[in-house]
């Protein structure tokens, strides 16, 4: 397969860091990347170190609800991707990504994520642009995954294959789920487990942070996006810094349904997130219990390195599925792909 | 994508097994089946229950020299798959299956591996018919990978994507590896350490046993094929039916360097066999050892459940990585390609 290029949406903490992982992988060629107040666009491949470093240390932790790009820099003596030489300011930048997009191979959305339909609305946007290429989210959350379904036909019509859910969670976990369901021939349980310490990182993650506390019962979507920095520090508190979650609505259900691996509610996802230590408070652990052709009940696991970060495993694994829905699009294969399916497996 | 057909050669233990999970697959459909007897060949789909039934218990041992299909079923009243009411006698039966092979998506090769060359040499015959569509091997040892590399440019011209080492290990377990690598910038070890309990199943695995066998230090490919199978019990019995094997020369290394994941040299390969008992005398386990792209070190690892056989995990796989093997295909991409290739990531 031929190089691939790549735009990022969002210069927040997961699209800072897919530009910088980009760097380590061969064949990968970073041309793009925005914000709301900016785009730096170059074919011959954005200088990620000069747009990282100009842009070090102010991370934006606004509610984006114009449709446009967020979790940009801001505090620089220019606001966001500007305070890059390689940057313009612009009034739209996903509209100057899209204005070039006809050489772009793959788009990564790394917007936040705080109404359901923002996504699925980029998604439009594309779509009307008659964009012929991948889209790649890192989204979370179950009901999204039927939004961009219910494009499916358009998304086929224009050429477009888009990847949704390609981070750590769903996206790692569930491929990872997906090959330890080989052993069976019918899977009877995944349990995702997992643990994120976010001490140090969780400046730059707020944006996760808030979205997780949604996922608590006495939260939702609407309501944590009304949350002020102070209420979600308030809560934190509440719960000495360590919040446990069960029963999350994560697409990680709808995700291996649609890849075949199992049904829905047959995934049970949860985690600990610490905000106050770095270590993990439990290892990220995925469970996969199925009955082999031979009459046998076994449980395939696949656990995660405490040491590993969220970001790490968050974007390497987005650049791998940005890759392999890459090779998809370029085989004719268009509409919505989850992470599962782009494991091999019937 | 369409529905996949696939032949299998060779009726022996993997043969036998690999049709027996297609029927749980969905999309997938066994239309060839042969030994050096016979030949079962039904576009509608093989009746596999009648063809398991009616050749069961009565695997052959033989020594494949003569490029013919071996491990074949003997004792019955017709010797091999001919036992099947679907089966002809035929006196090439490779022949038979290139001859209706513009058909066939896929050739899963299941055949005994005494001789380096042995698959290769299966490899040019279907070359030599001009064959477009996949084969797909379960071999083990680094060598053949080599051996089919330097038919690359004829493979490529002929339309072949030819899947190499898609079992248990190399196959699952590189497949696991490529997957666990994704959290880190560089892979500095992968470990694969197996454990088989073969109790129950030695009768059907012997092959297998004698493949082992030439990994210890005193043995090698050619000395074990001469050994009969008094002196390879003799072997186990020296080892109380618990062998240990080190530093293998197993194809996991070249897979993974080709894959871009680490280093040949960076790959271990060990394992215990006990053909005394069923359970596992150690859990399968792939480890994964890399540094993030911020800096840290971490090991990530995968488990396969201890009551999982052999079998229950060379077979899914080989199924899997042969559909992810005709996506290739039909997408035009030809050559030789090992398991680790076929998962998503850069």
């Amino acid at each position: 397969m031929d190089d691939v290029n790549f735009a990022v949406l969002g210069t927040g903490g997961i699209g800072r860091r897919t530009l910088e992982v980009s760097t380590h992988k061969e064949h990968l060629t970073p041309v793009a990347a925005c914000d709301r107040h900016g785009v730096a666009i170059d074919f011959d491949g954005l200088d990620v170190d000069e747009l990282l470093e100009a842009t070090e240390g102010n991370i934006e932790n606004e509610v984006a609800t114009d449709g446009g790009a967020a979790a940009v820099k801001q505090h620089g003596e220019q606001r966001g991707v500007v305070a890059s030489a390689q940057a313009d300011p612009t009034e739209d930048a996903i509209d100057d990504v899209i204005a070039v997009s006809e050489e772009v191979d793959a788009v990564l959305i790394a917007l936040p994520n705080y109404e359901h339909d923002f996504i699925p609305r980029v998604a439009d946007r594309f779509l009307e642009a008659a964009y012929e290429g991948v889209l790649v989210d890192v989204l979370k959350r179950s009901r999204v995954i039927g939004m961009l379904d219910e494009k499916r036909e358009r998304l086929e019509e224009s050429g477009i294959t888009f990847v949704c859910g390609a981070g750590a969670t769903p996206g790692f976990l569930t491929g990872a789920a997906a090959l330890a369901a080989q052993s069976f021939v019918e899977v009877e349980e995944v349990d995702i487990h997992w643990g994120v310490g976010l001490k140090s990182g969780y400046e730059d993650n707020r944006g996760t942070v808030r979205e997780d506390i949604a996922h608590l019962p006495e939260y939702d979507i609407e309501t944590a996006r009304e949350l002020s920095d102070e209420e979600i520090e308030a809560i934190i508190d509440d719960h000495g810094g360590v919040i446990e979650f069960t029963e999350m609505e994560h697409a990680d259900d709808v995700l291996l349904e649609r890849a075949g691996i199992c049904d829905a509610e047959d995934v049970t996802v949860g985690g600990i997130l610490d905000v106050r230590s770095d270590e993990k408070p439990t290892t990220t652990t995925v469970s996969v219990t199925g009955r082999t052709f031979d009459g046998e009940r076994a449980t395939n696991t696949f656990q995660l390195g405490d040491e590993t970060s969220m970001e790490a495993n968050v974007n390497g694994p987005a650049l791998g599925y940005l890759k392999a829905g890459v090779r998809r699009n370029r085989a004719g294969e268009y509409g919505v792909v989850g992470p599962a399916e782009l494991m091999p497996g019937f």
